[in-house]
């Protein structure tokens, strides 16, 4: 069954973006405004509907420079079920190897008629770039260690269902802040909406220089555990790092690794959250993954969701 | 023009499965079954219409461990035909490189609502490793050597397509044994609807076990050719074999190989089948291939119908 | 929105091929037939419906030999705008690597009931050899050095839009003739309509061996500039050549780039083409690309319309 789509309602007025770049720029009313769409989106993927042509004739490219199997079908998934065609563009084969600039092959992809590129790049900006030179929709899905919206979104989707309000909770960031545009948003989206935050790991990964984004730091993760209600737990991003930031993996499953000891430091209802793909052993332990307080699977569930969202308010607006 | 779905009637009660791991598995009635729907759709794939939109809203994702481009394409086409979306998860540059599990690969596609996992692994038992950890349906497109159950169907099909029943008939699967799913997944198939079946090739690939299977083997391919009513002719699998397993090609085909100097020792009406790709002067010659009793290309359109069916039958359950 | 198809009407009686192999076999009348179905597919493009459910139930195979994301994603998007559905065969990865033939592989994806192979292949004639041994539509996408139609149409479609009638125009293909599908392909289109062509470049790429084609050849952009109506720049494609056909790339700009002081010694209303992707600052500087007599991007629109055309001609009729 396909949902019907007459019943659905238009974009708020108050949102006005053509783009989705980054949580930075964006007001906590249009995260709000976010968060509710998606929550709607959620109920018709999880409700045995799975599907709502909302954008039917719209289409998008996967405009992917870094692999990325995951957020690509997550991103495909979620237009195809908003009722959009998708097309993947897979640049590491394509023109680009032919002298083309990124600019170009974008414009390029806009004279077909094009109506959302969603683009993954390694070079920071690369999305705002396109932004200022297309005139369809841009959505970063990841610029470098940068920002990685959709990221932010759907982890700030998955603490709201499960703990309401964002006001006044402590989320800890952990691990490998430094390469992390998934921290990134989520600092700027969390302190929007009223949350505090800390990062937290060795200081190779984590500087004083934090502080500057309204955010608490942190070395040591088992002084903060009585105090986090959440706990989002980045993954090593071993191909960004250039020197090992630490002596081992061992060393950092010791020390910042979430685990069944750990818990039992925490608040009795803290939420473990994720972006993955996880490695089991590092960052945390299998019995604390797959455990009552982990949310890691919600995430995923959110992700298609919070990407409806995306494709609905930067392309259903009339 | 799309088929309409209204008259097509449901799933027959007699089945109730959730996944497809094997023909190992499956009874007589199942196998049955199986083959009476696939018919139904390649009436639908053959006789213009093309598609009936049975499966809307439902999503499969190709999770594919080994380069397979015609079987992957076969699912995709079949999902599609039966009104399916289908997702292509490359997985040799997925997040499976980042040290992820492939359960958690799994269940985080599981997690984006995605109905039926079809999966192809180098690895024995990997099919029915995600069945017992995802609560969508499993469907094995080739695990290792073991099985290939919709490559065993559609040779069936085929079969009773072209001779009737299988009752009493006697198929020889020629060729390299030791390294094939397909011979395991026929064999069972094959058994199971009364057929005798001899298996055939050299001594390197032919062993003695295999009549622990309830099948005949030999390792002269001209001392059964009179007796047989169906040849299938397998593909020598070089990139699954460590150690050559014969002198040379040309012996191989001289040995093993289909020609036209062999097929007047056969009977009348012997029907050859190979699941392809084959190659053309070693295991098949040319006219062999493509002459009248050949239904080579008959299996290639049954693959589309039977995968319809897969999808079917475990999809379409209320 | 997705456009009716019911007052679209047939595929003009005048139309009879299966297959598009090249311009050289095409009449001027069927050249115009094309351009005229291509002018109406672009509006229905570009004047936001997008979509035309004209071949629902029609699948398409992308068999592509060469890597051509951009060929590759405008067929595609193509085939979904007019209602088909398209498949994509990574030839690079597929069973050719495992000792099939061409024909093999083609005849498999036609026994899956695909109504049209669109080939790209760096053997000319491949598309040939697949059209006399496929029951199906076969779409040449570019066969070596040889022909690509539909960029040829998709150049005449542009130039007829800009400047109306074909008749009498003068047109140059600067570059690298020798090695140009393109060039081929355009040459015999624009002499069926009437158009002068000059063919003009360094003389290891432009032989006067061309004048038995009916084009005039020239060694010097700067003798040529004053009297032609269209410049099409032509790629340097470094990956066709064997031998290094200049001293260097700053030469080869020096004396064959179109650039701003060159725009001064042309016509009032010139027009400039380039198939893509462009080498900026080598065949063409910015400043002409992206000025006002470029139709760049239009040719890159103009590509999906006319090939929503082709597979309309092809699998439309009754």
């Amino acid at each position: 069954m396909v949902s019907q789509s007459e019943d659905w309602g238009s974009v708020p007025r108050q949102w006005t973006r053509k783009h989705l770049l980054g949580l930075e720029e964006l007001t906590a009313e249009e995260i709000n405004i976010f968060l509710d769409q998606a929550e709607r989106f959620r109920a018709i993927i999880t409700q045995g509907d799975r599907k709502i042509n909302l954008l039917a004739g719209k289409t998008c490219v996967n405009l992917f420079f870094e692999n990325s199997t995951r957020t690509r079908v997550s991103f495909g998934l979620a237009a195809r079920r908003i009722g959009a065609d998708v097309v993947d563009f897979a640049a590491a084969t394509s023109s680009l190897n032919k002298g083309e600039t990124i600019i170009d092959t974008a414009k390029n992809l806009e004279a077909m008629q094009i109506d959302a590129v969603i683009i993954r790049h390694g070079c920071p900006g690369t999305p705002h770039l396109l932004a200022d030179n297309l005139h369809c929709s841009v959505l970063n899905a990841g610029d470098g260690p940068h920002e990685h919206p959709t990221q932010g979104l759907l982890d700030i989707l998955t603490i709201r269902q499960r703990l309401g309000s964002l006001q006044g909770l402590t989320v800890a960031l952990v691990g490998d802040i430094a390469h992390s545009r998934v921290a990134r948003s989520n600092i700027w989206g969390l302190k929007k909406l009223g949350a505090n935050v800390i990062v937290c790991g060795p200081s190779t990964l984590v500087s004083p220089h934090w502080e500057e984004l309204g955010v608490e730091y942190s070395h040591h993760l088992d002084d903060i555990l009585d105090r986090v209600d959440v706990l989002n737990l980045l993954r090593i991003q071993f191909e960004r790092q250039v020197v090992r930031p630490f002596p081992s993996i061992t060393e950092y499953a010791h020390l910042y690794g979430m685990n069944g000891a750990r818990m039992k430091k925490t608040k009795n209802n803290v939420l473990i959250l994720a972006p993955g793909p996880i490695n089991r052993g590092v960052e945390v332990t299998p019995d604390v993954a797959d455990g009552d307080h982990s949310a890691i699977l919600d995430q995923v569930t959110n992700g298609v969701a919070v990407r409806m969202a995306a494709l609905w308010l930067l392309l259903g607006r009339k």
